[in-house]
């Protein structure tokens, strides 16, 4: 286990990715619509780990909830594993709260699932798996 | 660069490192109170990454306000740089705000020095850099 990326929800994704493009010192290497989500995603590598921007691309989307209830700001951390299921049946079994109880497709060709903010502290914790 | 840590403020320390070492299989290695900030941490490695626990240990303190404001969760990214004062000297250039323009001795012996969220969409955004 490692720290994949964290998300950051944003408001205009254009400028953002030309603020962090400056901050990280590095572009923007893709961009990508979740259509499931109802997002857009830009990615930066920094090193062994990713930042990515999240942008809402429609009504309703957790992220248009999330910037309407907090604002900008860091919206969740993706910890890469070798195997989802498995981590997900053992965080369930150590009591954990699911938001995904199976793993489905995300952004950057990633199997994801999300663990709930409630028992973790406030955290929304993003499992990822490479699918590749 | 990369990702060094995320940081996550939370309320009780103890309860806290119990939860984050079941929710990442791994048992916190270092706790060490940073006097000059009013906070004690509690580290934890995940692959070539850590997760720092931030909880209050003085009335006053950033990570109390913290906590008041908008309740436990994520309170910091931070990266990992090879020339911190460089980095810095590139930010302030780039237009960026920061909190502390020269580093300063933070936990886990390293050089640190805080980003105002201000300006990259409310992440606040630390830079580290190793002491050794």
């Amino acid at each position: 286990m490692k720290i994949e990326h964290v998300g950051i929800a944003v408001k205009d994704l254009d400028t953002a990715v030309k603020t962090y493009g400056k901050l990280l010192n590095t572009p923007c290497y893709k961009r990508e619509v979740v259509e499931s989500e109802k997002v857009t995603t830009a990615f930066f590598r920094v090193g062994s780990t990713k930042v990515e921007l999240l942008s809402a691309a429609g009504s309703g989307s957790a992220i248009e909830k999330f910037l309407e209830k907090r604002g900008e700001g860091i919206h969740h951390i993706a910890f890469e594993v070798d195997d989802i299921e498995k981590e997900l049946t053992r965080l369930a079994d150590d009591g954990f709260s699911l938001i995904d109880e199976k793993p489905r497709k995300g952004a950057d060709n990633k199997w994801i699932a999300f663990v709930h903010p409630k028992d973790n502290h406030g955290v929304l914790i993003e499992l990822c798996q490479s699918t590749g």
